[in-house]
């Protein structure tokens, strides 16, 4: 099969063969992947990683378990052993043996097939059409924050990032009814953004007050996490969803001003499922661009244009 | 009168003149003063400050209202407006419009007489002695932990940083009857905590497994923050006390791992000075020198020295 491999230099399409499942997984022909800014940060260095990329997808099972044969899926990405202390309490994403696919240890959905546990999948609604369905895991990641602070009741939202994520997380708390100002560096993006009723602002024109309840990060860069420590009040919540490589910014303003951090990292999947076949939550603007699985590397490239929100790879159609 | 003066530069002792108080403020002559972390952070540029030094202090009223006349007396350190939004939502501490003595715009107590506001005033009780009492500030800052997180039921705290403020936090953790575990680069120091019955672990022997549930970092430095995140388990909290100048460390594992991180300043007066009366909390060990005024510049380099835990500087007795 034809997949999308990163070799800790760069990555290149190769012909690998197709894997196979154990009992207790499915094999799934991937239909239509998404391009998420951690691949990115993947081709920087992030994690380490080597293997197939790819962690956002749609699919059908071909083999596996007969109750799973032939359904439309997605999948959550945490592999985990379920025996560690943290899965038996409960906190299974956070395994200490997990593999993460397309990020740690673990094949991913860039390929023609992946194999994945059956306790990962999801199958999907006739009604939601593979081009939002692509969107199940990073909105589930942007619900997550709906789950670890009280945005109804933060007096106003503001998120950091137009991109992938950023755009998520502001739909997910406008969908709340919270009022939101979302902070971007591209006048496109924050279009996109603005059709769906949501407040937007160009970080250059934005004078950060200290005032903001709740402030999320989904910039992806370090500069996120300094602007949001100027844009949160004192005693205030940051929701911190970026990952990046390289260092951090200076700490000191979360202790004098008291400031409350919170990691926030893969988040529940039936939400998003949900969320998106009722329409709560609408993605159809988000994507940017589309192509084949043999022209995946520009759609990495393209990914990391500036322009574009959502970069989707069309595998088996 | 005399005192420490930091103009940027270096810190020096200078004839100045004795302050005035307005009717809202008392003057106190201080007894003796304690140096800090950060006093040496400002003698590296922390916070732009320039002025007369020092924070942590008791003193006698000598000028003010009669009700405070010939107190005895320690002060909170933000002198505040009572007008913005945070004085009226009862976070006064981080009032927007702020002086903090001895730290940002506002005269400190290393000179012989100092004005502040009666409001930030608390009397001791007569068996508090000064060398106790001096400890009121810092000890105050370690117990807003408590108001924080539950210490009682995270199965264990780590406190990282064997340095003054480090040893106030395990002090205060172990007397509430919880696990404490502190970890710090000097074995002196270190001793001292272990006369409190406080287990401790030299940094260079202590192998971070990510499995404790708050981890309070009071070392002073970005590696510390770093170290804690290594130390804590997924879905943990870790308490931020640390100021320093320069970058912090990639913050990626807050994520990763949804860790929840409490930025932690200023605490309760009245508790400390209970706590230090009762004896709850011995901070008899923890002074290693006392020079007079006149020696202050001395004090500062010895409290920068890596053996010192307190340095004290008298000023009248």
């Amino acid at each position: 099969m034809l997949a999308v491999v990163y070799d800790g230099k760069s990555a290149s399409l190769q012909e690998r063969s197709r894997p196979r499942c154990s009992r207790s997984e499915a094999v799934v022909a991937v239909r239509t992947a998404g391009v998420c800014g951690t691949d990115l940060e993947i081709l920087k260095g992030y994690m380490g990683f080597r293997g197939v990329m790819g962690h956002e997808f749609v699919g059908v099972v071909v083999e596996g378990p007969p109750a799973w044969m032939g359904k439309r899926v997605v999948a959550e990405i945490n592999c985990v052993c379920g025996r560690c202390d943290m899965c038996t309490s409960g906190l299974s994403n956070h395994c200490r043996d997990r593999g993460v696919v397309g990020i740690d240890h673990r094949d991913g959905v860039f390929a023609e097939f992946v194999a994945l546990p059956t306790a990962n999948l999801h199958s999907l609604p006739e009604g939601l059409d593979d081009a939002a369905a692509v969107f199940v895991e990073p909105l589930a990641a942007a619900m997550q924050v709906l789950r670890q602070v009280k945005v109804e009741s933060a007096g106003g939202v503001v998120v950091i990032g137009d991109g992938r994520l950023g755009q998520l997380v502001a739909r997910v708390v406008k969908s709340v009814g919270a009022k939101c100002l979302l902070v971007g560096r591209h006048a496109g993006k924050l279009e996109a953004a603005e059709k769906q009723g949501i407040e937007t602002v160009l970080a250059e024109r934005f004078v950060p007050a200290a005032k903001a309840g709740v402030v999320v990060d989904a910039s992806g860069a370090a500069g996120g996490l300094e602007l949001a420590m100027r844009t949160v009040r004192p005693r205030g919540t940051i929701v911190l969803k970026s990952t990046f490589t390289g260092g951090g910014p200076n700490p000191a303003p979360l202790v004098i001003n008291e400031v409350t951090v919170v990691g926030s990292r893969c988040g529940p999947f039936p939400e998003a499922i949900a969320a998106l076949a009722s329409g709560k939550v609408d993605v159809s603007s988000l994507v940017s661009g589309r192509f084949p699985l043999g022209q995946a590397l520009e759609a990495l490239e393209a990914a990391g244009n500036r322009d574009n929100i959502k970069v989707l790879i069309d595998v088996q159609r």
